[in-house]
């Protein structure tokens, strides 16, 4: 993968003399559209379009992990202490915390924090601001690891060798209400949901928050730690880059050229805007995902051959791997993953029809209407900061052989191709039509389904989660 | 009921003459209890005591019933118009807001709004400022309305003998996904949830928002309408009490001297503050109520007894009808409780264990954690303003023989009265403890229960709701 290394990573000339500390304040542009001038009439605090990066949500990026002289000790501390015994979905949030993707959070969630999250999706600071925060990051433990915390005011974190991983101080243990939690944040309860399935179903009565000090930053030894860039090794990225502009692109499906298409026009866009520098931040999810999606290392395998085709450009893209786990949870989540790139230095972010949603679990329709999300996104607390760039629908355009933006007036000449269908022609070692995908991008996901061993009766089998 | 009138608006002598308009900074006491401190400590715009009445949320009070002189004319509008049938809820709601206890919402809610309800409990302005709204105020319309609708802008709102109520313009109609509705307000989904069995699992499966033109202000004509006072009737009477604090105290249920004890208690604390006349609104709830609570009729006879006994004082007490239906969604519900108090004046707000709250309708257990309800209340976005006076328990002293703050160095001289406890007393005409509740009160409360007529099978069957 060294290739990818050199690809995702590459760094331009300063073809720019920006400065980077002295922020300059552009006028707003005349023919901005009118979903962003909305935005921008949204509040007091109307957004301005300013060199250098986005501030993090409370002021200053957290990092949690100990210093390297400190960790032997902490080790030791860590010994002397409780345990709880963390499952690899609960790994993924230290990891997250521990980078300061949570910003300002300092560990998992204390009940304050707790209640802010479910009723309000945003915590306020001591200050009297308020920063976005939407899905619950908080830890469960069951009736036996309680009573043996008893009255310690600190707990050791291990994980499933019961190396010791982090050290949550000052706690505090309150109820775990599942159906509240699943209720708020899914916005329905119904049994199939994949995180709580996963995570909160048969997880204990009982949550604990407090401060962490991760005892040496996250590693998953899987060839692919050297992609996850912490937000401070994006900030001082983009900053080497001399980026005026972080536009940032979640996804944890395959790259296709419809996406392409989009992720360049919004550069266009943002060059239209004033914007002299404006840098791609395409950000794979990397922790938990359900059974069906494509997982990580293909997908990753997958978006090296689209950059290596050309098809987006390496110049202006940097591709990292975001380690929160999935949700689910659409409108509740996309505040989430949006709010965590602010945190990287993204000041743009990319919302498509329904975000972070899937089909319900029970019924024969999706979870969320496909236009919730970048409408719950646009008004959310804490995030009046980030320009929300809506997904404009690209589809196949027969005339052009390729992908293009959708034109209502020609209907005829487009063709849709779901994840569902592109998935099915994957395991059918099908082609798509010319130009979908770029054709090394499309031989790793037909060898992805190729890998995965038949089962007995001849069919593929679903993958199994992390 | 010529007494109760005189009694529950009794207004003392201008006995203070401090300024009306000109708002004096008082400076914070030191002695104010823990929890007051923490809400004071709590942001940029820390809670200052000032004379005058408190704002109402966007600045201007709402008020949306058509001047008299055009009543006619919106009437003979109205029958040009689509018609939609409004249920007693509906027209509940349409009273809530023509007064202006939600301000600033101006009729029933878009999409946009009912999304924010929904998913952060409040409203930004166009100014950028936030306020408080935390349970859905809409209107549910059928497959059969909406294609009578078809493309018109504004459409009628009938009662049940199609007389014209009000206007509804610039209308939008979206998607009532109750499943949705339900898990975000309630945090369950379960069946049996009193206002969703009565309102939403029947209800159409879209909302209309819109633009509320309320033809003539809501009477029920049961003569109660004089106890009905609306935000600006209940602004103008504590103005004209030169009130400088005024206190919110919400029930749905008959009051007993712990409650007394609990609001006598309050104005002490306010007038060791340093305000000169801080006046009690007594403000029961007069809309929709589930149908093992006393209803409306009974219980202001029960609060007229209580005043005329002379357990609360009249000079310093309000006592009027809150029209809002009842949700008993616990701490996302407190939130409208206390937010439309600002919008008559009140500053100070009680809020008791488990506000809103009702046993699961399921499961063996309270719905909600007794201490959410002023968890929520105190951190909640567009209630900065506002002065949260958590409930102190109060039990039945038996060394006392009255009702008395719990002291949990001798919880053995203590008797708690639960609410269920008390109704079946009062059904089985069975005295309560001396001092529990005053004598007159108490018997309303039987006579209430003497009224009902016994079922076949000899039981007193529980009332119909509304």
């Amino acid at each position: 993968m060294a290739t990818m290394a050199s690809l995702f990573l590459k760094t331009p000339g300063p073809s720019q003399s920006l400065p980077k500390t002295h922020k300059t304040r552009f006028v707003l542009p005349q023919n901005l559209p009118l979903s962003w001038r909305s935005k921008y009439r949204a509040g007091a605090a109307a957004v301005r379009i300013r060199c250098g990066l986005i501030d993090p949500d409370g002021g200053k990026l957290v990092e949690l992990v100990v210093e390297e002289p400190q960790r032997d000790l902490k080790r030791r501390q860590a010994l002397s202490l409780p345990q709880i015994k963390l499952s690899k979905i609960d790994i993924q949030w230290v990891h997250v915390l521990s980078e300061g993707w949570a910003s300002p959070l300092k560990g998992f969630m204390r009940e304050s924090e707790f209640l802010q999250t479910l009723h309000f999706n945003s915590l306020r600071l001591g200050d009297g601001s308020v920063v976005n925060m939407s899905v619950p990051i908080v830890l469960a433990i069951d009736d036996s690891n309680k009573n043996n915390i008893g009255e310690s005011s600190s707990v050791a974190l291990v994980d499933d060798k019961d190396n010791p991983i982090a050290i949550l101080n000052d706690v505090e243990i309150y109820k775990h209400n599942k159906e509240e939690r699943t209720a708020r944040t899914w916005g329905t309860t119904a049994p199939g949901l994949p995180y709580a399935e996963q995570a909160i179903t048969h997880a204990g009565n009982w949550l604990i928050g407090g401060d962490l000090e991760v005892i040496e930053p996250i590693k998953y030894h899987d060839g692919l730690d050297r992609f996850r860039l912490s937000p401070a090794e994006l900030r001082d990225e983009f900053t080497r880059r001399n980026a005026d502009a972080v536009f940032a692109f979640q996804l944890r499906n395959p790259v296709h050229n419809g996406h392409a298409l989009l992720m360049t026009d919004t550069r266009r866009r943002l060059l239209e805007m004033g914007y002299k520098n404006p840098v791609l931040l395409l950000h794979p999810l990397g922790g938990y995902t359900k059974a069906d999606d494509v997982p990580l290392e293909w997908r990753m395998k997958q978006h090296e051959m689209v950059l290596e085709d050309g098809v987006l450009d390496p110049e202006t893209t940097v591709v990292s791997i975001f380690p929160s786990p999935m949700h689910y949870a659409g409108p509740t989540e996309v505040q989430w993953h949006a709010k965590a790139r602010i945190n990287a230095g993204a000041n743009f972010y990319i919302v498509g029809r329904d975000p972070a949603g899937m089909g319900h679990p029970l019924e024969k329709r999706d979870l969320y209407d496909a236009d919730h999300g970048k409408k719950v996104l646009s008004m959310a607390p804490g995030l009046e900061r980030l320009n929300i760039l809506p997904f404009k629908v690209a589809a196949y355009d027969k005339t052009q052989n390729g992908m293009a933006f959708f034109d209502p007036s020609r209907p005829q000449d487009f063709l849709f191709i779901s994840g569902t269908k592109m998935r099915t022609l994957a395991k059918n070692k099908e082609s798509p039509p010319d130009g979908f995908m770029c054709p090394g991008g499309w031989k790793v996901l037909v060898d992805y389904y190729d890998n995965l061993t038949p089962s007995e009766n001849g069919r593929v089998p679903e993958p199994v989660p992390v």
